[in-house]
């Protein structure tokens, strides 16, 4: 093990901001980003599909192309499959409440199975849902590192099984779950059951669209959600759910509002994406995801440095005395660590906050049945997570300080 | 009447485009709201709520900041009683969903009593939950001007009677509503129910926050749901909705994720405004509201401004053979009108577009039902709806521009 370089810790916090908080939103922002905002609303302004005056047929291109855009990243059958929210959680929340309900496709007696590393934005409108349904969730436990086994996530499927719900990474390990392995095996069970009694596979991407890539057909999936402000390098307040064709007819409205066509029903229309989409679209970040897109570095390019500051994270940190690190080197550079019960998550991002300049994230990072098993149930893990844009400099620093807070913890214990 | 100045609809589209669609969104943006945007994304970035490092107690700060800015426009009892939303769309589908439905606080057997001149964003998830909770959903007709009566409304409500929901102001005719009176009348017969079988009364206040002034207390309102985007000239994607600490233990979070705090919990937290809020907060929108409001004028000049453009809007309409009218001079600068069978309004919206550089807005302006009661039910209106920064020689331009179109179709006919 290299020994980590020295950090000057007397240089202000404000002259070395060192951002390792991608996991909970990217920052900066991907090239052009904020740029697109603006000019969108200085220049055109107006609603999408509200009207066919020109700035209103503008704003309704912008959707469109972003909507055609994103279908061809993840391989989608056709645009009318993506659908935009307000983020990710309320991607989640609208194909969870849209499938799983009392008078819903997926309702009563129905069995779902998630897994014990999902975050909140899966965990809750899933048991909500279900309890609703008076359908029966199970979770499926993962390793002491956060992942998941196939043969473990497939011997729980039994007949009553509509939905299997699984996230694609763990947003406390950085793990890579076996997404396309399990894909695989449902569509093969899906092959003897009838279109009512098809399991849908549903894949939480907040943690890996635009950092992993994603093919929905070699997936397997046949929904998934992702935000724009992680991976992608876009703002927040703008997220896109996936949805095979095959259940278009089967997805209730779960919000409702005007739509701006088909004004004159009571109800949402019947049709995909917009029978989803009610109210303003939020057109500043439509134009500031697609700039995202736009200025995203291949795909594969940007995979290999990311693989490269993983394995410089992992290395790095499990070449310290003291700490205990979960998650293992993988495509994305995030890792948990906890410096025991000496010092409590919290306390150590905040040395790491006042004293490096340094910005992580403490606690239980919203997905609590996954410390159960990495054993920091009580406060969480300290979580560092780069992204795009994180140089190996930053991931040298985080290593020298976090070298530095365990010496400094073994020396007074 | 003044017969309406010559307009020179030679001059190209983009020199001098007028944009009278401020019904639909808010444009240009008020001072500062695409800076401040900027300034969030540029320079702090980081999500709230979402550790404890310095930019993320930042990012917080900015949306306590805002919220408490917000309580103390509308009078709210507490900061508490904001929460926000994607828009206010989003807002309406969380109270309504959090308060209506088969297990919650308006439940079977009840009455829910709204207008015929509602916006989809109140009617269709209004049906939904209705349906759901096997509860009864009655509407108030309005006169042909879309104005409803305070002794109509009053009069339809019974002992079952649990909800009262109504605009504050209609986006199709501009007309205020007598929601102060009707508060009151709510309020007296509260008085005599025990705190199980209250009314709640649900404004939406989607034209007429930022245009008009809104006390809560004077209006005696219960819940009060607002977009960002509108008549406080900030962005979309945000939004917020005002519920009285009454309301708070009974509403159930409708849509559910993670929340920052309370991480542990398979269920949202208990408490106003956590439990309405999962999800990533759309920072760079606060950010942007925040500025809006900062930049708002005395609303007390900027009403007598609105209402003299309204003045002159409607006056100059009427003055112009051929065509109807709808709505009267009120507080904001909106009317609905009618060229009759042989201009369709989307054929008359085109031609404002094309050859005058104006942008209005045709359609059922997503609240269908007011068209029965304005006879313009099978292809809507023509709406002209002007806003902050709306000219009085924009007013009269559009004035003439109908005129002018008007007079071609009287040629022709």
């Amino acid at each position: 093990m290299p020994s980590p370089p020295a950090v000057d810790s007397t240089v202000p916090e404000s002259k070395h901001r060192i951002y390792l908080d991608h996991a909970a939103t990217s920052w900066p922002k991907a090239d052009g980003v904020t740029d697109a905002m603006v000019e969108f609303m200085t220049n055109v302004g107006a609603s999408a599909s509200r009207g066919n005056h020109a700035s209103a047929m503008k704003a309704s291109e912008r959707v469109r192309s972003l909507r055609s855009k994103l279908a061809r990243f993840v391989n989608a059958e056709s645009a009318d499959c993506v659908s935009f929210h307000s983020g990710c959680t309320s991607a989640l929340n609208a194909v969870v409440h849209g499938l799983v309900g009392p008078s819903h496709d997926i309702g009563r007696g129905s069995h779902i199975l998630t897994s014990s590393v999902e975050h909140n934005a899966v965990l809750r409108p899933m048991l909500v849902a279900a309890k609703a349904a008076d359908a029966r969730v199970e979770e499926v436990a993962s390793d002491a590192n956060g992942s998941l086994q196939v043969n473990e996530v497939i011997g729980k499927i039994d007949d009553a099984t509509r939905l299997v719900a699984l996230s694609h990474v763990s947003n406390v390990t950085g793990t890579v779950q076996p997404i396309a392995e399990i894909g695989e095996a449902i569509a093969e069970i899906n092959q003897s059951r009838n279109a009512s009694n098809r399991i849908l596979f549903l894949c939480d991407a907040a943690q890996s669209l635009g950092y992993v890539p994603i093919d929905i057909q070699t997936l397997g999936v046949r929904a998934l959600a992702a935000p724009a402000h992680k991976g992608c390098g876009g703002p927040p307040g703008i997220g896109m759910l996936y949805l095979s064709p095959e259940w278009h007819d089967r997805i209730q409205p779960w919000m409702q509002g005007g739509t701006g066509h088909d004004g004159r029903s009571d109800a949402m229309p019947q049709t995909m994406p917009g029978k989803l989409e009610p109210g303003t679209m939020n057109l500043p970040a439509i134009a500031g995801w697609t700039a995202a897109m736009n200025s995203m570095a291949a795909l594969e390019d940007s995979a290999t440095e990311l693989a490269a500051l993983s394995q410089q994270l992992h290395v790095g940190l499990n070449g310290i005395d003291g700490i205990q690190v979960f998650g293992r080197p993988g495509p994305l550079p995030i890792a948990s660590l906890d410096f025991g019960p000496e010092l409590p998550p919290d306390d150590a991002a905040a040395i790491l906050d006042a004293e490096f300049g340094i910005e992580v994230r403490s606690g239980h990072h919203c997905a609590a049945r996954i410390h159960r098993h990495l054993g920091t149930d009580s406060a969480g893990t300290l979580r560092i997570s780069g992204g795009h844009g994180t140089t190996p400099e930053e991931i040298d620093a985080v290593i020298a300080a976090v070298a530095e807070i365990a010496a400094q913890i073994t020396s007074l214990t």
